[in-house]
């Protein structure tokens, strides 16, 4: 089994990324404090071909040197976008069509294997910061919440790893 | 949709999780270069209950004050030990009744969505260096190699965001 070449990967460039279909999901970032976890984001983005990702808030956003150490230029092919207020952004998402989903231990959240996802719908997926989560405001203005179940001594997951599990969840569903 | 208090998420301490019940799935990692990596991946390994980590080669172990603060304590609650051969790490889990899977980008691997995750069965998952991946000696070691499928500009994702993903997938088909 001998490991893969770049050339054998047969990765696209930024100019062909923008050719590719996406996913029909958005990620929404609530005030998420870390650039590395932002980074580490939209590298997840781009290998899951997520169709935008939205900064708010506190979120920080390119360019930025601490995104580029995580990102590592996928700040450059996957789209994003800046919104001052997570809440407003939603409202706008919504009004595009998107289903929006808090990933959030809410109080009638569903387990994310649980949840249904409905080809030919739009998802807006929404993080939050790394010590209070999802706004309770935005939980709010949320049409579900999603909860990755846990059966651990911590109460929470890294943010850019949340990200990943819902995010590959969600490709895993639409892409094939 | 009230977001849950500590109290409602209802989380075991240190010692009451000894006594929970692991999923059969140890994860192995060769030459991890960042602790903050390491510390990502103990968090999800407490979450999704793996019954080990094996840190081998320059990967950092506990006490380290950079695992510590991605960790959250959870080097506390998750069993894990250091070798410093990962062929040996991965020869003495083989020994013990595990199969070993490599998560790597290699001619024959399988797709992790195909993965056939058979109940009774012990899964080692090694992950490796941040740039280089599993050696390619503990790849010929491997039962099986297992990828993430990804249809971005980058070639790999960070490793705490796969070991998120792979860890999911296999918490998901093994814990209910």
């Amino acid at each position: 089994m001998l490991k893969k070449s770049m050339l054998d990967l047969h990765r696209v460039d930024v100019e062909q990324y923008k050719a590719v279909e996406k996913i029909p999901v958005a990620v929404v970032l609530d005030d998420v404090r870390s650039e590395m976890n932002v980074g580490s984001v939209l590298r997840t983005a781009d290998a899951f071909v997520i169709n935008q990702v939205v900064m708010c808030g506190i979120t920080g956003k390119p360019p930025s040197h601490e995104i580029h150490k995580t990102a590592l230029g996928a700040e450059d092919s996957v789209v994003w976008s800046y919104h001052a207020s997570a809440l407003e952004a939603v409202e706008q998402l919504r009004e595009q069509g998107y289903t929006i989903c808090s990933i959030e231990q809410v109080h009638g959240s569903v387990s994310l294997e649980q949840f249904t996802i409905e080809p030919g719908k739009k998802y807006a997926l929404v993080f939050g910061n790394e010590v209070k989560g999802v706004s309770q405001a935005v939980v709010d203005a949320s049409d579900c919440c999603i909860e990755i179940p846990q059966h651990g001594t911590k109460h929470s997951l890294n943010i850019a790893c949340s990200a990943a599990i819902v995010m590959w969840h969600f490709f895993n569903a639409l892409k094939r």
